[in-house]
């Protein structure tokens, strides 16, 4: 009977199209797969908890495959790890119930973004925070984040050319903490995401910390449904999915 | 009469050759210079705080060059900013006083050495640590780097071929603390370094963390001046010069 292998990975986007595997282009999937190939010898499709966009971090997305194979979970963590990239390394290696799937199965995913505001732009660590140099009211900005706490419909959020048939998701927590170092973070817990939501999120919620609107404009737009009114897509490098809840 | 400009630097040390200006390759001296220069229109010499090493990371290098211009320090530190790549950054740039040498005049230095202390590597931030698998106790290593508090003659932990006129230095601080995440910093201030001093004490005081050698023996070590029995050059990753005082 095969085995069903759940793993947690965490890797750094920068290099990266993105976790989905493409024909052309490197991508997190990609890798892993071509790794558990060279291991295994048989082709085998991984499943991910999320699809991270380009560019974007993970410090626990869960992933699993299916695979007939005799190796113990503690050697093939090894064994995958020797073969990626240092950029991506498996966390965890467990042998998972039959009919688990990473996707299907995820209650709630967290995701952070961190912002880096501060005048001068920062040179250790860019390559994980949006640097902004206009002074964000956190608290302001706190304020706009607690009217997406709750079963909304986030269609203002979602990036344009990716729909789902419902928009509709609850966020469970949204929280913006100032951290030392000027460094402000956005978490946010939700049964799930659309493309783009929580980096449309934040380029709003920007809007709000440096004053171009106010909280209350905030919930209008995501009232209204209306991309047209909310925030740039803040950049990939921000943004790190956390943890997946099962 | 010429100014005196006081800069404040940042840096990721990862693609350099280290800060000293060199005939072939590409050093953060030699890249601030050619700023300058651009800026100026004339050839600067720019004098660094400390030469770091290859592949170390400065938070707050300060470094000072003489120059005849009518630019003030505000227009001055946009323009290097704008030409700098990436990874340097210029977090200050002021008129300091006609005789002000940044590395004459410097009181002392602190170094901050981080170790990530988890069986698997990191993929995030693994640019600014040093990976190590075994488990450190904590306490021990605090133990051994209490002795290195106070004048000492550092002759064990100098770089081979980088001999000193005197070896003696003044160690005002030197703290061992576990972060979260598994990140142990080693904080050093003194009043002057050796050539891979710092790496040095690191690499040994690892040895007494994970029980190779015990806290006396460190101090062994230090009082016997022998740098045969001392532990491997800590990587130049999780190295970070993080003030220098006046």
């Amino acid at each position: 009977m095969p085995n069903n292998f759940r793993l947690r990975i965490e890797y750094e986007g920068t290099a990266y199209n993105g976790w989905q595997r493409q024909k052309a282009g490197r991508t997190i999937q990609g890798e892993i797969e071509k790794a558990i190939s060279l291991i295994t010898q048989q082709k085998v499709a991984l499943i991910g908890a999320g699809r991270t966009d380009a560019g974007v971090h993970a410090i626990a997305q869960v992933a699993n495959f299916v695979c007939e194979t005799k190796l113990e979970p503690c050697i093939f963590i090894k064994g995958l790890n020797s073969l990626l990239p240092e950029d991506i390394v498996i966390r965890e290696c467990v042998l998972a119930e039959e009919k688990f799937h990473s996707r299907y199965d995820a209650r709630c995913k967290i995701y952070n973004y961190r912002i880096f505001n501060r005048e001068i732009p920062p040179a250790i660590g860019r390559q994980y925070v949006w640097h902004i140099r206009k002074k964000i009211d956190v608290d302001v900005m706190r304020e706009a984040a607690s009217y997406l706490i709750g079963t909304h419909d986030f269609k203002a959020f979602e990036g344009a050319g990716s729909p789902r048939k419902s928009t509709i998701r609850n966020v469970s927590r949204a929280e913006v903490s100032l951290k030392k170092d000027d460094l402000i973070v956005f978490e946010i817990e939700a049964d799930g995401f659309l493309r783009f939501m929580v980096r449309n999120i934040v380029g709003t919620l920007v809007d709000a910390g440096v004053g171009k609107i106010k909280p209350d404009d905030f919930n209008e737009i995501l009232k209204k449904r209306d991309r047209g009114n909310a925030g740039i897509t803040a950049p990939p490098q921000g943004l790190f999915l956390v943890e997946v809840k099962y």
